[in-house]
């Protein structure tokens, strides 16, 4: 497992700002290469945002979390786990979308995931906005609903935008759940927060079983507590992780679309993933990093470093 | 109440980057309107930072909080609460101000605010910098000194500044308990820390009665148990609450001229305005916003989320 | 014609950086206004960007238009007119594109023009992506093929985009083309550099007739000259006249998508626009101001610096 | 000439980021210094910027056109004079303003200015916004009106603002004119552009006899034979230099309050302070320099740039 | 003790942003200055980063210090001390390093504080890069080895870089502990986390006996807990105080080079070093503040009240 | 030679913020790759700043622009011609050098380049600061000193610097005119300017016959005139060309260390490096950009136009 192919190039060997940056600086392993079958875990960017409704960017994410991904090393400090020991990584390039045709776009990422799948390389996503995930999920629930865990400050549980529009950023669940891409009593939402139009996503998400943690219920029972119930919400079956950066206080992650202030910080983002540790997770994503938006790189950085949990708690397995 | 003339526009309806922007998508409603006279809650700017001893730039808060507003959404996530439904809110448009001029611009403001308070409306105000609640406690404490609830990291109670000028952003408090605008013993500060000249403004404060919540008592005790006591300081009498942006930690709210760190996060930040809730609010302001100092636009969005926090306590009601 | 109503506030008066800002201050006067029919030029703002295909961020140029444009003042200063006087000028708003529906946009913001022709007002159109241009020469077109004064880096002449995605910011003039909309023998571009993928879009223009001042061209003949020419192909008939502000070097305009270095500075900038006076300006647009990518607000303040020249040519009549 | 005391530190021994900035690296002398008599030009920063009517910032220019001066080496490039070898330079600090209070701040700064001038100290002034120079001229105009050769955008000859205002950053020529502390048959100014509320302001001035060189004239002609003309304007005789950094197009000078586009390139901004050789110049100053705006830095470089050339011509003689 | 020449110039007398900035606003006493031997405690600068192995700029981190340390007023607010009155502080300048030379800047900063040292006056350093700390130590364990309180998100206990380099600032403890500068055994490093390439630094530490504080640990058991531990590590014996800005989470701290999410806020970056009191500190620094990345200077100025705080706790006394 | 593997990967077939970016979108080749001995002109990243004197960020370079080189197409535009069509080029990727070891590094870089030019490839070099030249021209004039076409605002002929240094940014020449690397009667420098130490470098190399064309006589011949000279001195023999971005004025290229404004526009920076064809270009570099001085790209984008000119030069032959 520990093959050399699969290690990421060391700070100690060339310095950090030196070299074409893939996610992790593991090695480049797109489909068409000799070695794609062996690969266990793909770090995939989905360069998208046109389902996002208000500010865009985060088409520019892929590219920005692997620059700032050249940061991460080999070890996870908190835990010790050394990942790409554990588990043969590779970063299998960007999804191709078409942004200027949002069904096109929602085809060609479902096909590249059930290649993926198909291969069974579990896929961690680097986002795109959050109609992302729906493409995705058609992908790995191909068989049956999933379980997921989402981190986020908003639902994505609406009905539609704009008189009607189906596919935005806002609607990725409601979709997935109509689809029968998702079992709800297996999904909770946490972190929720903000100003709301209604109630409309909450009352009809929750009238399917879905478990939504507000913020105010997160600070006060803290992420031990509720990634405790969160692990057994998803029940020792597949489940499918959901981390919008928008779930993290705007101060600690400025570069997203639609930022709501009253989060958590950083320490506790980083906590909530590396309690998925135990979780059967077939797939990740962190999405809705927006680079023009983020001017210190910092929202970047603290990305790649909840992918790099993500990453840790997908090798920790189920 | 709920007249669809002074609801604001939704985000599924026309987007949030989309339309000429007013405090929260409101009507615009300036004195000459013709339902200026059925307006509840007023939203008003003050453009102004002739006040301002060290870095400007409040003169342009208002526009930059207007624009940020259009991000806020029509229900309060925590509480439920519908404040446009609950009463007539508009923007009542900007004072303006004689940048050049003190002593013009305060009588300009207060001229305002007269109006405003004459038709029985209650303000809440985005300035300027901290030297524009004076010339608004002139208008609104016409009848009797007022109570004030004020959340800041300075006391504003100096006496004066550079050999004997009075009015600066440092003095409007000191100049308002001196011309009788507020009862000191209904006074309470919160939040207040980092380096001082001397004691002499907490001094005067203290011996007028004024009670002082210092940052690391506020943390010590938690917001909950402090907004117990500043509650209790406003005594169900009428009441004017200042907050001061500075109040929040820079990370949160970089954009402001007199940042102390080592405050509270955003989280605490709209939490204290919650639960402001059952005091008697005559006028409310949020001051010192600097857009010349907030690159990522994290102050101004922070900025009208406390503000509608406020809004939603006035709503609530004494 | 110089009704006060018509007139822009002064900054003698209000300064520039207090009041709700409308398009260089001048009324706001939507179709439904009572005054509507009266406005003889009508300034529009179309937040919208889902054709771009590289960075999006004008769907935000409207907004930062109007907060730039408080700075012009009433006066041209290089031919001494003062358009304000000359014509009933105002702010009509801004079209509500569907951000993730391209089609359902098109028809709003045809539909929206037409009401705007309906009424005899001359559009003067804030972008928005170049795509913008299309709907609203469907709207202007209706009656006859219109020539065009087109000054931009690149033509927007391509077939497609992605295998074959026809509505694109790189599209819109092909569309026009097709569609009858523009007389190609009456069409002018200028500007026109930077690395290109192939020159299917120069062949497919010249060989419909479109005349194409390349850069180089641009600056051995110098404005003036390049400009008569230009006044000569629209030939004293009905013209549209269409300004990427790409087509200034990025030096002067950085906040925009697709910048190609080389370009003309911002007096060259203003020139052209100056010497539109004497064309028979049926409706003008300024596209493809981005302000993520605006940190400095240059290319803001230029936009509507161009778009009062734009005016003023359209005052000076035909 | 050429005592050590008074040579800058160079580059080459300490390098530019290193070490407390002064103006150019020059010695600190204050008034209160044992060599403060020796001194011939004194660098001086007026950190003031209360007559701003829009945007401000300029009080923050003397701190950032230090740290930008460390960049400035001994000889110019372009002419091979060592201006600190050729006359004793030194900084001599800031003039102590009171930012709430304008009639007090002009009295400080013309006290200073009467001090260093008393010394037989000619200065050099970084500002501040423009109405800096009024109480300059006010101590160097002591025994007899002044020419003038003025860089900018803008005359400010405007008789007053907001219904009277006297003292703003857009009237202090005006303001001088009426003290007779300009002669204005001796005063040029150069670069005027950009939409104006009227032209009572140029009426005014042009009626006193002040030439007036707009900045299509100013390209028409170019810098060499506008500056001989400039020359010849001054007469010979005592002259002011004033240089406004909004002179200069904004894409250069980003960080100034009142930008106009269109303007000089930085080749020309350099070419019209060199070409003042030869005149008699009892002062000058570089006002305007805006840091909140200016995150490159470019503009306090430029601005320092310009200075140098300045400081060379003062050294060059009349 | 409170001789007037020590003391900083107040923001009453002189506005904030006007003066030439010295550390905290102190007198500039260089070595050759008559009053050199007066200081009991030096602030000096180390204008060096040749140690940075990702990205560079504390070179730049002195000035940007020297500039928002003007913000600092003359009391401490949670304490009440004023460290001005109790001690003769003084801004030393910097140490003019060879950013082209490793080993020369060793030499260069050893010598200069082997001076420092030699006058009696405990030196407080705004760095520069954490190599830094190496030859700072050299000079101040001279005769002994030191106790130290290290707050860094690293350890700094490297062997080497890039194939055996010896001096980066990821080695400065290993160097020191080899040189005996350090007792291991009376060394604490606080606030350890991140990923790892491996835990060879760490390894290495505690064999040696040094004791380190993950940030997991931390937060468990709160800064006052830890510090009265880190107060039991020194001894009350001499100790040197390490505190590298990356201690700090970089939502409050973006200003440098290799951040680490997760960390203390602003609040606990205080109490830690406020914490200090009664250690015998015979030196402190804050190096790794990195001006290219600190945007907004919240970094620069959590530098400086970090700094503030040092001083105050050098002051208290062991 | 038209070898679809070398071609760039097309903004029509996949968006260009899209996927991991190699230089203009080619394959990338390093040495060990099966195919790298067909490659004719490889593009490589020299990521080192270890020579800087001022301020740093060079190291950063080549991963920015890379980025910024997503945006570069097939073809010419001014001149139609398609370099990707008529060589076979590649990314060869990043030479890593030694961040605190200047020997150690440039060891490394002049290893990497001799590998490269053994295999019969051209490189096209972007840095890295200037001294990055000195170890590529030891690789490439192994055989015989090279004439050079050299863009810059400095000599970079210095002897030394902070006591005798001699590897810094600023004497990469003097050293490779020391070693018999350059035909000192071969080489012409364009574009100098700004302030100087003293006149040393400038009487160094005239002395050896050094052609320098100084900015002032640069634009009073025009580009085409001063580039028809500088073909006539490189005399038809092996010439490398150098070109540093601050040769070009900051206001289009800011993101370097040491800017001296009033330098060449962006259409004139293009302008000489297509005027470079004919030359017999042995190699060419791109150097000093440095993206944390880069706010909007735009150097970076710049940068890459260079770039793609001077391969379009390279491939046009000599």
């Amino acid at each position: 497992m520990s093959d050399p192919f699969f290690q990421p190039v060391s700070g100690f060997d060339l310095p950090r700002f030196a070299g074409i940056p893939t996610f992790m600086r593991l090695p480049h392993v797109p489909p068409d290469h000799a070695r794609f079958a062996e690969v266990e875990i793909g770090l995939i960017g989905v360069p998208w945002d046109s389902g996002t409704t208000n500010r865009p960017g985060p088409r520019h994410g892929p590219r920005q979390l692997r620059d700032a991904s050249t940061m991460i090393r080999a070890q996870n400090g908190a835990t010790g786990l050394r990942p790409f020991e554990a588990a043969a990584c590779a970063d299998l390039g960007d999804v191709g979308p078409n942004p200027a045709d949002i069904e096109d776009s929602l085809e060609r990422i479902t096909s590249f995931y059930r290649q993926v799948a198909g291969a069974g390389i579990r896929p961690l996503t680097a986002g795109g906005d959050h109609l992302s995930s729906l493409p995705i999920l058609r992908a790995l629930a191909a068989d049956e609903p999933l379980g997921m865990i989402h981190f986020d400050a908003h639902t994505d549980f609406f009905a539609g935008y704009f008189g009607g529009t189906k596919y935005t950023h806002g609607t990725p669940f409601r979709r997935a759940l109509e689809e029968g891409l998702l079992d709800p009593k297996r999904v909770i939402q946490i972190g929720i927060r903000g100003t709301a139009y209604d109630s409309e996503d909450k009352d009809f998400a929750r009238a399917h079983g879905v478990r939504i943690v507000e913020i105010e219920e997160f600070f006060d029972r803290g992420p031990a507590d509720v990634m405790e119930e969160a692990r057994a919400v998803a029940a020792g079956r597949p489940t499918y992780v959901s981390y919008d950066i928008d779930f993290v206080d705007p101060a600690f992650a400025p570069g997203t679309g639609t930022p709501e202030v009253g989060g958590p910080n950083s320490f506790q983002a980083l906590q909530v993933a590396r309690a998925l540790a135990g979780v059967d997770i077939v797939g990740a994503d962190l999405v809705e990093v927006s680079p023009p938006f983020d001017q210190t790189g910092n929202t970047a950085f603290l990305g790649v470093s909840i992918m790099f949990e993500l990453l840790c708690a997908m090798v920790a397995g189920g």
